[in-house]
């Protein structure tokens, strides 16, 4: 199973369309419009490399009114578990 | 409920510790180590905005070796319904 | 109640009616020109972070001459009281 | 009357300090802890020039813990009254 | 009386119109084409805040060509009398 | 005669010294604390390009407290006159 | 035998026919889409600095859709035996 | 098979120490010092995910020197095969 | 005599001819296409700074498909002559 | 014979010192301090790949002084004689 985070700029006129787009896209678990210098963040999660190849370079390039997008794929997961046996074992 | 998605960078020989430290930080739902020029992405869902400024301005800034964060507020979640209605009603 | 501050680029010929729309939506309590990098700084308040999200995506997504906006949401408000209580207490 | 807007980042481990002792400065009206790249946005409101540039160049430059800041002058305030003399004249 | 430097960037085809109807502007008092990042900085000395404001949100946004413009005000000016003060006194 | 115009950054705590001593330096004819991205904008007035050369790499390198500085070189001063002619020949 | 890398960025709603162009060019060994602000990665591998040249300045200034690509010259290769030897003598 | 390519820089006076190490780290294939705002080029072939995130989160953060990398992950890789289907097919 | 360095970039279906063109202008000495972000350098030398700002602001205007120039001056050329008189002198 | 040009900044109380070194490195033809956001622009002539790879990780790298630099390899030189050229074939 792989993660990624999209950071997402869209035309100011299309920002509705854009999030409604993307949130219809198979894979995309979460879409949220955000304060700051990017339009929306996009949470994917999606079963092997080739899926995510495909959404970003297919899927994603078909939504009209995108102007930038960056996606970060996650490396590695920390969760609470981790700091849990960070105490115990090193 | 406020959902917050934050960028963050680490010193380079802290990495580990700064991802475990921030995913034992009530609030912090997913922590990710990540490609690009970030070197984690945290997602916060926490019950109102006083909860998320004392998370940003008081616990992520007692996390020792993260070296600059920049935190995105949620507006709005689009979902699929969303798109459903689209097609029916606009 | 929820605190907003948006960082706003328009069209060089489009400041003054930019500026004065702006000064028109609901929930925006003080519009400025200003000088450096920005064209204005609006000051916003309102009820909810529902309220927000609909003045972000919305309303001021439909001024139009806005080639840019970055919205900083206000986490929390330091006053003169907490200086006192900081001499007192800590 | 001079109002004017200051961007502030600052160490880290200096937040609350740092919000602190801008909020205690005279002339500073409200000082707000943020999202996105700046930790701090100021306002300030002050009789005149001379009290603005003692402010800038004297006062914060002797809060602790500041990094790096950035002034914007307003310019122009405008106002709901300046919408609606629009569509009476123009 | 308010001192401000515009740093000012036009399109490549315009840029003696650009500069020469910079120079008309009242109270730019000195413009000129430099090299590097920007095409011309405009000094500008006017009697009050008010006059300033006119200029930059309307005067120069009527200059066509202009592609970007950055405002600084002036909060001080240094001079050689300072200079000799400061080894006499502190 | 060369005209530079020079933007400069200085440590917080040494604002008023650099200024101090950037008013001091034989050819700079103004100094001024400004507003917006950077502390300074300095404006040199020089017999010749040795001069000017001599000003940055020697005598403002030795000012304790700058951090950076970015130098533009007047090419060509634009004037009232000038913009008469513009309406009368071409 | 000289190596390059190419960082490119491409239009939108042509990222997979300027990837397949790319791959066509001759003395392109390889091209990725890629995670990041970049869409893609080439690897170009050219017998002369003539050929890389002409790749750059003709060949790839041909492909339709391409909207920004930065050249690395790769100076030296680092391999396993470097590293080897590291130990051996230094 | 994961490919990724990662941008790095290194403290000037370990240019040569930072290479050998890079070279010397399992799973990266090639590592090229470069031209331009980067140092280094490292092409990395990795069996999966999880050796990716321990070859940039545990093995790269512990070669001295670095001091950014920046992690591109290849969606995709184009080739001449690609090409020849594109015009034979669509 | 004034020697200046500028860097250009150009239109990507028009690099050859900007290259040309830049070129033939009287005072350009050496145009050079270049790896990394920028797409040429020009070498400039020039008798006086009049001829130098005309170069900038008339004759690389009209070049066609330039987008972006930032032109250094130089202060100063440093020779091995000056070096040799280090190890004597100071 | 290979062309190259970097761009370098260095230590601002190390200007001059800086030049006289990089003046001293063969292969360096010649070295200007300038104007602009960097200190130094320096000419680079060799004869093949490998003596430009020395210098710069290796003898540029030596510098004391210097905090970044950045190299770009020359692609093509334009000459006159290629303006000529085009007007008479293409």
């Amino acid at each position: 199973m792989i993660t990624a985070i999209v950071l997402i700029n869209a035309e100011r006129t299309k920002i509705r369309q854009v999030g409604e787009q993307l949130a219809g896209i198979e894979g995309v678990t979460e879409v949220f419009s955000v304060s700051g210098q990017f339009d929306f963040v996009a949470i994917i999660r999606l079963p092997n490399n080739e899926a995510l190849a495909e959404l970003i370079t297919e899927k994603m390039a078909n939504v009209e009114g995108i102007t930038k997008n960056e996606t970060m794929v996650a490396f590695r997961a920390f969760s609470k578990y981790d700091l849990a046996s960070m105490f115990e074992i090193s």
